[in-house]
C-alpha cells in the first residue's frame, strides 16, 4: 500500500541526518496521497540506522493508523491538523535543528534581514504564540497544529510564501510541495536562522529588507515571472 | 572479571570520540555491577585509539582498585561517591564537552527554555557552588560528588529527573541506567547548551517553559503513561 | 570554445562546495578571456553534483549569451558590469556563505582588527549602500554592479587592494586575477567574518590596526617588496 | 641534515591541518637541535598537500639559513627570538586558528573561568601590548619575538607554566618540549578560548577560578606531585 509515497517518505527522512538537522532519532518527515487521503509519517523513536521504507505509517485524516505495526511519530496529529487545514501542502517535516529551534526557545520571529531569506521566505518566519495550559493538557499534538494555523490565519499569512512556522519553545515545521521539499526547507530555514542570530549580535538595530527588495528576490524565484533556475 | 562490563564501558568510552564531546584524552565513562559492587572505569590519561576493553580498571566503592594495571581515571573518586549517594544509578559520564562546559564556566543552571530540554531533564539543568578551598586541598575530587549530591539534595531535584549536573568552573556530569545512555545524555545536553547560549543571546528576558509543557514533553516520554517511541 | 576557460570556471565553482561557501545551488563563479571579450560563469540553479564544464555558459561584454543551452546566472549581469568596470578582474565569485552573509545583513563594514585580514584585504570590507527602490524594480542584477562600483570610486577603493564587498541585505562578491584565486579569496573572507563578529562580541570597542601594522602585513603579502612565499 | 628533526617538525605541522588549526598555508612549527643550536621550520606559503619533510628550512640561531632551498616562514626570527630567549623551549607553533585570533583581534587576555584551561596554562592567557610604529617597520618578525618575551618578564610569567600568548591584532604562539607538543597545545588553546569566549557571552561578571582550584588542576598534571595519566 502506497509503496511509492513510502519510499518517497523514508527517503526525506534519511535527508534529515545528510543535511545535520537531527541529533538521534529527533525529527519527523511525512507525505500525503491527497486522492486516497492518507498521510504516510515515520514511527516514533525509531534511530534512523535502523529506519525502513515498510515501517513507515499509515494514517487517515481522521487521525487512525490504517497500515503499520509500529507506533507513528507524536507528533502524527500536528501534520493531520495542517493538512486537513491546508490542502496544497504535499509534505511537512519536523526537526529540533539547533538554530531554528533557538529562535524558538527565545519566542521571536526570525526578521526578514537578507535575500537568502527573501529567496525562501515571503516576510518575517512567524513564531507562534504559547499555548493555553488546558490545551497542553488535552490533544497537545493537535493543538499544536491549531496554533500554527492560527498564527497564519491572524497575521494573513499564505502558507505557499511562508513554508515554515516557529512553534514557541519547541521547534520549526516547514511545509512544501513533497516531503523531500520540506526537508530542503528546514535545511534553508536552519541557515537564515543561523545568519539571522548573528546579524542580531553585530546589530540590534534592524536591517530589514524593503518591501521591493523582498518582491524581487521573492518573485524573482517563485511565481509566474520567476526567471532564475532552469524552465 | 567482570569481561562484559568492561566491553560496555569501553564502547561507551569511545562513544565520546563518536559523539564529539571530547579532545585528546579528556573525559570519562563507568559502569557498576551492583551485585557485586565493583565499578569499571577508564584508565587516567589514554588516548582513545589506543585504548581497549582490558585496559578498563575495576574498583571497588571503597574507592579501591581492585583490578588492573593501570591508573583509573582521576576522577574515580567523583564517580564512586555519586554510586554511593545514589544507588539506582547504573552509569556515569564526565566530559568537557564545548557548550556544557561553557555554561560551568559561567558558574550559571541551563533554564529550561525548549522541549528538546523538557524531552530529558525535568526543569533548569543545576550548577553546582563553588567548592570550599579546603576542601579543594584535600581529597578534591572525592568532594566534587559531595558538592554535586548537596545541590541535588537541597534543591530537592531526583537524579532520575534530572540525569545531568554542571560542575562549576569545571565540566558536566551526566548519569543514566548504562554507560551508553549516560553518554548520550552528555550528547544531548550539549546540544542544549548550545540552543540555550543562543536563545540567551536573543532575548535576554527568560522565555521558559510552563509547568504544563515541561510535564507534557517530559511524561510523554518518561514514566508509567509516556506513548514516545515504541513498546 | 573557451573549452580551457570553462574547465578553470566549472572547478572554481566545485571549489565552492569544498570550501563549504554555499547550501544547495546557491553560489557561483565567473571568469573572463579578455581578448576574446568573452566571459565563463555557471548556469543558474544547476545542482553542484550534476554540474560539468560544458554546461559552462558564455556571454560577451553587452550581456548576451553566446554559447550555451542553460540560463546563465541571475548574477551574470553583475558580473558583467564588474568587468567592464574594472579590466584587471579575471575572476568574480558571489556566494550567501554565513558569516560573510551576516555582516552583509547587519549592513556593516568589517573592521580590520587582524593581520590575517591585512594578509588579504588592505582596510576595512566595505558593505554596499541599500539600492533605490526604483533600481531594483529595474534590472537588478546590473544595479547591483553598479552601487558596488561607486561604493569602490566614492571611497577611493582599488580592487586591486580590496578584493572583496558586502552588498547590504544580500551576499559577499569577491574578485581577484582568477576564477579559483576569488574563490580562495572567498574563503578567506569567510574566515575574516567569523573572526571579527567574535572580537567585535568580546570587545565593542574596537581594536583596530595601525596604519603601519596594516602596511606591514599587506605589503609583505602584495607588491614589488614582498617577501611572502616562494619566488 | 637533522633528517629525525625534520620529519618531526614536517608531522608536527601536517597535525595543523588535523586539527583544523589552520586555512591554505596559514601556520607554521618549528622545533630546535639544542646541542647543534639550529633549528629546522616550514617553508613560507607552501600548501600542506605539497609540504614533504626534505622541504623544512634549517636556520642557526643568528637568524641565517644554513640549509635548504626554499624560504623559511616569514615569522622564522620570531621562533628564533623565542628560542634565545628562553631556551627550555624544543617547539614553537604559530597559527591563525579561529577563536584563539579573535581573541587576539579583540586585544584581550583569556581570563581562566574553568579546569579545562587551568590544566594547561597556569592563569590568563597573556595578549601582548601592541607594538611601536617604528619596531613594525623595522625588523617587525623579530620584535614580534621581543614583545612576547617582554610581556613575559613584565608579569612574572615562566614559559613552562605558560606555554601560550596572544599577539595583539595577530595570531597566537604556542611552546612545548616538542614541537607536536607545541601543536597539541594550540589545539587546546583554541578550544579554551571557545569556550571563554562563550561563557563570557553568558556572564559578563567574570566567574574565575580560585587559586587553589588552578593550583589543584595544574599541579595535578604537572610536576614533581602530579597524578594524572599513566607513569
Amino acid at each position: 500500500m502506497l509503496e511509492e509515497l513510502k519510499k518517497e517518505v523514508y527517503e526525506a527522512n534519511m535527508l534529515l541526518e545528510k543535511y545535520e538537522l537531527v541529533t538521534f532519532t529527533w525529527g519527523n518527515v511525512s507525505g500525503i496521497d491527497w486522492d486516497k487521503k492518507l498521510m504516510v509519517i515515520k514511527p516514533s523513536g525509531v534511530s534512523y540506522d535502523k529506519l525502513k521504507p515498510e515501517d513507515m505509517v499509515v494514517m487517515d485524516l481522521d487521525y487512525n493508523v490504517v497500515e503499520g505495526t509500529l507506533n507513528p511519530s507524536t507528533d502524527a496529529p500536528t501534520h493531520i491538523y495542517l493538512y486537513n487545514k491546508f490542502p496544497n501542502l504535499k509534505g511537512i517535516c519536523h526537526t529540533h535543528s539547533l538554530y531554528a529551534t533557538s529562535w524558538c526557545q527565545a519566542g521571536k520571529d526570525i526578521p526578514i534581514q537578507g535575500t537568502t531569506h527573501a529567496d525562501n521566505f515571503y516576510g518575517d518566519i512567524p513564531c507562534t504564540e504559547h499555548l493555553d495550559v488546558k490545551k497542553i493538557k488535552n490533544s497537545y499534538e493537535y493543538e499544536t497544529g491549531v496554533i500554527i494555523a492560527e498564527k497564519f490565519e491572524k497575521n494573513n499569512i499564505k502558507v505557499e510564501d511562508m513554508p515554515a512556522v516557529l512553534v514557541n519553545n519547541h521547534g520549526p515545521f516547514t511545509f512544501s510541495n513533497s516531503p523531500k521539499k520540506a526537508v530542503e526547507i528546514a535545511k534553508i530555514l536552519e541557515v537564515v536562522a543561523q545568519m539571522t542570530l548573528n546579524s542580531y549580535m553585530l546589530s540590534k538595530q534592524e536591517n530589514n529588507l524593503t518591501q521591493e527588495l523582498m518582491d524581487k528576490h521573492y518573485f524573482r524565484k517563485h511565481g509566474k515571472d520567476s526567471y532564475y533556475g532552469q524552465k
